[in-house]
């Protein structure tokens, strides 16, 4: 059951998908054609806030080349009143965001669509349909929306009785904070805030669908998750999920943007109506003003010390933005910003708040980096206020097994302690530092996830192996799962091939997200391995005619043992696959499971910048990331999640934002505008794995994903604090804001 | 377990594959293309037979356009002495069929491809390939083939220690057939002659293979077979199963013809040379040419029986063609020859016989309708010289629960006696015949087949049911499995989308063919389906906080019962599926298996033809089958295989044959010179569906796809005998030799 050696599981095996990614062949989501496909384009609200008074689409259908138009009457609706939940998505929302119903809600807010012989015809026709809008007042920033006088988006959405824009409160409380800030030396209380920024995922949205004369639908697309594409497209067209058939594509990027679907009802709908194959793209115009950023943020922290170092009381109010229909990442932010800490009082309080923005979407550990780059600034302040090292504060509070968490559980074995003591350790947190450079340091958590997952794994009559897992690779899933494999089956982790199934081929499986898929898919492909060598030391047995009890499975043969031992030479991998069928059929098992056992994640970084005074600009000198993993499976992909964790962090501190203009538009939608950090903006990202490993995981897994995009807003934050002398309390540091602040000084 | 109601087990439902079948959008074999791909072409020997002495070609690889040329250096050589089985497929043999070696064997062996950017590129780059040939003598009938002095394909073939073109010998005895004769109060010999007869499939052969650099291979194809695909292109490119995924393309007719490939070998050395994707598609005259016909045949059968009609003895001897490379089917016609008679002494004999002609390939009940034209004939002629009734003969003699048979086994319960009787029972065997009428008869046997089978059940989580099966559905096995499942569950069918898997997402399946495929997967599909029930029955427990046991599915629900009985509202499927993850995860479940059980399958046709004495035409004027199939789980199905099966026997009895020209060519390498029987040749053919239930199978399940091309070409025969008075003893009964024979009279 647990891994005995360890000759593939932490090995950087050559990735699966690796040749068909660098020489072009992997097959994205605009990488399929149909004989007879069309192409829809989608017409976009021109306003931030309006209410639909009349579509009419007929010179549109006029048009030669227009296959079909669809508006909101052609989506299922769901009713205001009644919540229905597919994973965290509320399918009264997702039927309002695809298509706007009674109101466009946000610039750029889908109104009708059209597919046509081309692109071109599909844009022609767009213009030609009449709109009649009744243009109403629009709220953008969360400071604006939850003012009294506010325009409201929602009527139906109440706070004390009255149309509020805030759909949502997430409450955590542990002891008594009143009485925690009693005994405390030194408390200090600071308001901040974030900007919306958008997961930048390379590859825009995408899909390609046909459906049959006889209702039954086949969906290409890119996304992270198929079983939610079928799910949702199922929900919003009234097909039933048995007759959609999702199948993935290679996805360029997601980070959770991908988590759920703008275009795939769409083209289900145009397709069914037009009888064609529909394709659609996004541009990445599109991508910025219509698909989810994360949440722009509002918190305010208040924390407060004994002189001896000790956490005595922590308070945390996050307000963010879901966009125009509700649903911000609320838990992640008031749930993850005292995680890391042993705290006995806490009280942390969520807000989501509906502006005219497009609704937002996940972003790796979506809502934590909000709540930690307050706390993990204002611990920065506790510390200096107490003349202690950032880095020691937190060791004397950090959380460990035992420790009770606000949001809810008492710790397991956790590493939290083990990244503090080696970024402590580490030669980079000693290292002398210039004019105008500073160091920050910052922590951060994430839950983890378990779920569904399903993995089937076959045995190929010449004795190789195919794995198939249900969940897109995008984090190296299919990497860790030849080496779990390769491992268990003691066989050469090459001769085991992995793929992604579709939704006909292999069970229901969960999104790729939450850092949940190494975790899941190790389980059900540990037991699904487990039960294929069960199958073969029974194989083993029957040729060999003794007990099947009495075979052993080592190092990629059945061996007889016990009384038999040595009585047969050892039958290999090939030598019992060659015999299968005559020794009972077919080798192979797969297994479906609702998987539990994630345990939390946590990582300390520390970062160095150095200020340009001129010119404003903060440039980040040298970056280290401490995490626990639990086990690295595959430690190139795990130090590539940490670099990138760290890359995204550092854009959403310096550089990343959404603008928008006076009409309630964003004003920078496009790569040039939006300025997401290059190659050249950064150094060498450097990773240090840590491996406590989860006692609830066969391999020891945690999770890794989300965990490194948590610490870095506040370890930048603290390091120009440390820079230059003086904080900052908003994102993005950019160099504007910075020569604004210096000019202050 | 077993079927309580039959709500959907019979019915003819609306077919899964219907609705794009009928508009054009189901995707064959030619139907795939990828951004990159080049075409390639096959060059031919033009000879017979001939010694390869150089093969030079370099001006085909200078030609601007060519991406890559090959030849057999660059499969994998099997040595000769060796024989490597795969299936009924010798790899010696394939490797030498897909590629010519040291010899060319036939006119159309493929000598060389190339892989070009436009086929008119790699045909002109064919014809720039210098082959040097030594033309040897070739032979191409069996009666040449066997003289001592006959031309030698293969000097490695010895019988008596002598090279020979008789390359295997089948033998069956049954009692002592001198002693029998001895009783014999009548005994008939006679000699029949059979042509080749190519399986006709619409579709051409067709492939597209792209090759990773990393050495991962895809193949789109259309086949009988995705994992003999997979096999036999590992086999013959030295490429690990594991890392080659085939994927089944709808197949436009296979009857047998596609239990073997032709192409894929070739594409993939091809795309792994150019390092692009490469398309291949055989034309209708490289199909004819080069691709398996059917044997033609020369046999000599004799008959003994007492004057009460007691058949006490039968030798046969049958002499198959192979083509240029061993392996007729000797089998069915030795096997199946005298299979359904209880006959005391049998002594059959069957020869494989090589000869300058494509390799034969198999088609529906391979080799059974040559020995049982021979039988049938016989049988027929001993009933006019006892004056009994054909059928009260066949009766009289039928095999039943108990009888032995030659070719092994001891019958199980058996409905061969059923499908004389209902005969006998029909209107049209007391119909009235005109002028230069005549009415025949004959029976018919197929082994039928069990074999590797898997099947994968799962349950969406809105309560529907997708199931995966490994193998390609010729006759209907979508539509079986729906029908089935959904029997089981209690389930509407059309909550049933059934798909076919590809060798990456089920697991190993063996060919659809030999009549095993409903068969089969309704074993696997139906103990798949148990075990999503029972974790129906588990999740309903859980809910109920009762013990599984306690729980009954009926009717699409879970109900409390015992004690428990009524005291908890029933839950569907659809409830259960909707608490799926807070129960134990997602449902599915998939089943593995080498099914065993299949029991022989027994037809017995009445014809009627009238014959055009001026022009020598035979037409059929009526046609009924009737067929013991165990249980017919979609009658349409059923009577589409048994009305095929009549349709292609008739063309086999009255036109279809190869027709070389004095160079050892195919003169008629086209749908216009071989003449197949079309709509207006033919009365609407009529079934009579007969259900025996195989007690070893769910369902009752026994084969149909075989059996109905056994006795078509006696029943043709003997009613052209009716009809004329006169009997011929070699096929087709083309005009020609209609005329020959009259003329003769």
């Amino acid at each position: 059951m647990n891994v005995i050696s360890n000759k593939w599981i932490g090995q950087r095996t050559i990735r699966p998908d690796g040749a068909d990614k660098v020489t072009g062949r992997a097959a994205y989501g605009a990488d399929t054609v149909m004989p007879g496909m069309i192409w829809a384009r989608v017409l976009r609200s021109p306003h931030a806030h309006a209410r639909i008074l009349r579509i009419d689409t007929s010179k549109a259908e006029a048009l030669p080349g227009v296959k079909a138009v669809m508006t909101a009457k052609d989506v299922v609706e769901f009713p205001l009143d009644k919540s229905v939940m597919l994973g965290i998505q509320d399918m009264r929302w997702m039927c309002r965001n695809v298509m706007a119903r009674e109101k466009a809600l946000f610039h750029g807010h889908p109104v009708a669509a059209v597919a046509a012989t081309t692109e071109a015809i599909a844009a022609e026709a767009c213009a030609l349909i009449e709109v009649e809008y009744e243009v109403l007042p629009w709220v953008i920033e969360i400071e604006d929306a939850i003012k009294p006088d506010a325009p409201i988006l929602h009527d139906f959405i109440k706070l004390d009785g009255k149309p509020s824009n805030i759909a949502g409160k997430l409450e955590h409380k542990l002891g008594d904070v009143d009485a925690g800030f009693a005994q405390a030396d030194v408390v200090i209380e600071r308001e901040f805030k974030t900007r919306p920024v958008h997961q930048g995922y390379i590859e825009s949205h995408a899909c390609l669908v046909s459906v049959s004369p006889d209702g039954k639908a086949t969906i290409w697309s890119s996304s992270q998750g198929q079983f939610m594409v079928r799910a949702m497209s199922a929900y919003l067209t009234g097909i039933p999920q048995s007759d959609i058939r999702a199948i993935p594509a290679e996805i360029g990027g997601g980070f959770g943007g991908k988590t759920i679907i703008y275009l795939e009802p769409l083209a289900l709908i145009l397709a069914r109506k037009s009888g064609r194959p529909v394709k659609m793209i996004m541009s990445r115009e599109e991508v910025f003003r219509a698909s989810g950023p994360t949440s722009g943020s509002m918190s305010k922290v208040k924390i407060g010390a004994t002189k001896d170092g000790k956490i005595v009381a922590a308070q945390g109010t996050f307000y963010l933005q879901a966009g125009a229909l509700p649903g911000s990442p609320i838990r992640g932010a008031a749930g993850c910003a005292f995680a890391p800490y042993d705290i006995p009082n806490v009280h942390s309080l969520g807000f989501d708040v509906v502006s005219n923005r497009s609704k937002v979407a996940a972003y790796r550990a979506p809502g934590a980096p909000i709540g930690a780059y307050a706390v993990e600034c204002v611990v920065d302040e506790i510390a200096e206020a107490l003349k202690m090292d950032p880095l020691e504060l937190r060791l004397k509070n950090a959380a460990k097994q035992g420790t009770k968490a606000a949001h809810g559980p008492v710790y397991p074995r956790i590493g939290f302690v083990e990244t503090i003591e080696a970024a402590l350790a580490h030669p980079h947190y000693k290292a002398p530092l210039g004019k105008h450079q500073g160091r920050g340091v910052a922590s951060g958590f994430w839950f983890n996830a378990g779920g569904e997952s399903s993995a089937q794994v076959n045995v190929t009559e010449d004795g190789n192996v195919v794995v198939t897992t249900g969940h897109p690779d995008i984090g190296g899933s299919r990497a860790s799962t030849a080496n779990i494999t390769a491992e268990l089956l003691g066989i050469d982790y090459k001769r085991v091939s992995v793929l992604i199934g579709d939704t006909a081929t292999i069970g229901y499986s969960n999104l790729t997200g939450g850092s949940r898929v190494t975790f899941a898919s190790a389980m059900v492909v540990t037991q699904s391995t487990e039960k294929v060598i069960t199958t073969l030391r029974e194989r083993a047995a029957k040729i060999w005619k003794i007990d099947p009890e009495a075979v052993t499975w080592d190092d990629g043969e059945a061996r007889p043992a016990g009384d038999n031992a040595g009585k047969f030479p050892a039958l290999t991998l090939a030598e019992i696959a060659a015999k299968a069928s005559e020794t009972g059929g077919p080798i192979g098992a797969g297994v479906q499971l609702n998987t539990a056992g994630a345990e939390g994640g946590f990582a300390t970084h520390v970062c160095d910048v150095e200020v340009d005074l001129d010119l404003g600009i903060v440039r980040v000198l040298r970056y280290t990331s401490f995490q626990d993993v639990g086990r690295a499976i595959h430690p190139s992909y795990v130090e590539g999640q940490m670099q990138g964790g760290a890359a995204q962090g550092i854009g959403w501190a310096l550089s990343e934002e959404y603008i928008y203009d006076k009409k309630g538009r964003v004003d920078n939608a496009s790569f040039l505008d939006y300025r997401m950090p290059v190659c050249s903006d950064l150094p060498m990202l450097d990773t240090v794995i840590i491996e406590v490993p989860n006692p609830k995981h066969p391999q020891g897994v945690r999770g890794v994903g989300e965990v490194p995009l948590v610490p870095p807003l506040a370890a930048v934050s603290n390091a120009v604090y440390n820079a230059l002398g003086r904080r900052f309390y908003s994102l993005p540091m950019s160099p504007p804001r910075v020569l604004e602040v210096l000019e202050g000084a």
